[in-house]
């Protein structure tokens, strides 16, 4: 059953298609942090973030089958939907990110704030850190490193050093906030230079693809001083940290003490429901309208408001940002108390948590970790790797992870590493 | 309410937020071609194609919540929903058009049909009409002219004039199809030698954003011919066209008699939700996929995948193309009984109608067309104007629009136009 929907996946949606796993699973049916495959096999969910309250949420499917069933338009007409949204969502932020564009997808949501920062500098430039993913349109897909574009990378973009835990810039966990600062200074002048011009820094203020590294309150500090000295535009990405994820704060870079001008949205923001948006101060908002114009047909619509507010409705009822915060500690204690020779690193917040494997010499060890990934799954624990070496376990459950479920991830994972030769 | 929701959406969601009509209309619910304000007073609509089997049909809705419930995950998983639903979309096309790429939204199904045309060729130039609108993403939003972006217009887009019902390229209509092949091969040049090298035409096979002109089946063979002989990729944008709306096919391309390598849909194939996707041959997908990789955390998942496949069962089920092309003959029969001096041309296809307006030799009125919009609306029938010059009435309902709805659409139609002056 499994091995010809494969075969018709491949003849039908291409080859190249990815999947999870040596052998994928097939998944059927999902509720809170469970999901189930075909042969009713029960799986523990510790890596999908999209839905975010819980899977098949009862608030958010009644949110959604009721508003689909009275209306579902697009924002030329007006509607409470997306003002009751927007005014909700804004009240999340301090600062003065009080404008709201609604939008599918976080993609199309980084579309939108590279486009922001070109508006308020009239410049193109653009900085991003070097192992980092912000999404798939021709624009965003640039600001990857992975693979390069036909036609070539495109000019406009600088890519910097990422911060690590392991390995730290400099050398030195405290001297790395100013290497940091220092490699977005040079890329500035290298736009400037080049006659590009600088428009904005682009990052996930959680440094979410590049391992989640431990950075102190204030790490970012100093390369806003520089941005800001060449007045550029600062966009967090929030698809990752966002809503909660890091149980000390709503927003990753609160938690960091970052202050943006834009910050973009996605995943978890509907769980699953596509939906996505771009916060940013008035005067940003405003230059991008003016300079780009913009509408989207689907952004903003009311089904996809009633699925957004129903996951703030669930967030805040069941009080699933301090559970973060509170089931997330116990679950990296839980981890701490593992011991292998290959963990180089255990971290994280909330409920985005790693263990990094290295070998001697902290050779980052990506196979072992794809042993160990397999073998979750072969107990039924969901998870997977990321980082620069895709040497670090990726747990990012949906928010009503519990204790107990941080017990079974925790001791599902010391039983592995206990089979596996250092 | 309305002027204070239209304040508190001003302040939320930015300035230059379009609306439509001087008076923007308050929707709050819908149900097949209808719509009613926040007034209770009821619209027939006559504009709207997202919602392309009815507003809130039954069945879609009914799709979409007995999935919401159940499971929505991702395509890193395997599921039967994206496999069965490309299996039965790709069942619609005739050619080697048998792999799909699902998406979101169809900014982001043309965003990658600009990478395919890329991948094939190794190429970046793409060719498009001079007054179209392929999406909102920073790639596709350059193919439109209708705003210089920051850092100037993409050096590897030329734009062609796009042909005409009421002033056909080169001045007659039967020399159009060259006229605008010709436009073509010397756009092809200009980019060879200029170093970008061409990679792909895209276009609406309808030309609806340019007026939809009335073409003969055959009329782009010229055209194919240049851009075989060139090697280029030919992408068609059913965005608007598709999924039977014109009636007598499925496609648009088909009923210009187009064989693309690539299609690309997104509108009307959810009913609302946003779902979107690019169909081609295999070797095209594949070259895509090879080229740049790419992963839609909301593409293809379940919910988007039964919303589709439903609006695919009402289609068949209500005939409803078959009703687009009957009902779309009885409605511009009825608006060629109508007479004005104003009127310059009565057109369409199916369920998608166009009256043009111009005045003494033939010179566009805008205005009027504006006001003949505004008054409809007064009457409770809502639709738009588009073309070239905004002097063409946008007719493109909810594919179930009866001949009773076609009556009330020509009668206040006449009524309006009686009591305008030329």
């Amino acid at each position: 059953m499994s091995e010809s929907l494969l075969q018709r996946r491949a003849r039908l949606l291409g080859p190249n298609m990815p999947t999870f796993y040596a052998d994928p699973v097939h998944i059927v049916r999902g509720q809170g942090v469970w999901l189930w495959d075909a042969e009713g096999r029960k799986y523990l969910d510790c890596y999908n973030n999209v839905p975010h309250v819980g899977h098949c949420h009862p608030k958010v499917v009644e949110a959604i089958c009721a508003q689909a069933g009275v209306l579902n338009t697009h924002t030329r007409y007006l509607h409470e939907g997306i003002v009751d949204y927007a005014d909700r969502l804004v009240g999340k932020f301090s600062g003065e990110l009080e404008t709201v564009i609604m939008v599918c997808t976080g993609s199309e949501a980084n579309d939108i704030a590279l486009r922001m920062g070109q508006a308020v500098t009239g410049k193109t430039g653009v900085i991003a850190t070097d192992n980092t993913y912000h999404g798939n349109t021709t624009a965003v897909s640039q600001l990857s490193s992975k693979k390069p574009p036909i036609g070539g990378y495109a000019p406009n973009v600088r890519r910097v050093p990422s911060p690590d835990s392991v390995r730290p810039l400099g050398g030195s966990m405290e001297g790395q906030a100013e290497v940091f600062a220092g490699h977005v200074a040079r890329a500035i002048d290298e736009l400037e230079e080049a006659g590009i011009g600088f428009a904005s820094l682009i990052l996930c203020p959680f440094f979410a693809n590049e391992g989640f590294p431990d950075l102190p309150h204030g790490f970012l500090d100093p390369t806003v001083e520089v941005v800001r000295r060449a007045g550029g535009v600062i966009i967090a990405d929030e698809v990752q940290p966002g809503f909660g994820r890091t149980g000390s704060h709503w927003w990753g870079h609160e938690r960091i003490g970052l202050a943006p001008d834009v910050v973009t949205l996605g995943k978890p923001m509907g769980n699953g429901h596509p939906v996505a948006a771009v916060v940013a101060k008035p005067e940003v908002t405003a230059a991008f309208r003016e300079a780009f114009g913009y509408f989207n047909t689907f952004g903003g619509n009311p089904v996809s408001c009633a699925a957004a507010m129903a996951v703030l409705d669930v967030l805040e009822e069941e009080e699933l940002v301090a559970n973060a915060e509170e089931v997330g500690a116990y679950a990296l204690g839980r981890m701490r108390e593992i011991h292998h020779p290959m963990i180089a690193d255990v971290r994280g917040a909330g409920l985005f948590l790693g263990m990094e494997f290295a070998g001697e010499g902290l050779e980052p060890a990506p196979e072992f970790t794809a042993q160990v990934v397999e073998a979750m799954k072969a107990r039924g624990i969901l998870l997977n790797r990321l980082g620069r070496h895709y040497n670090c376990l990726k747990i990012r459950p949906p928010m009503p992870f519990s204790r107990e479920n941080a017990d079974q991830m925790a001791d599902t994972l010391a039983e592995v590493l206990d089979g596996m030769p250092a």
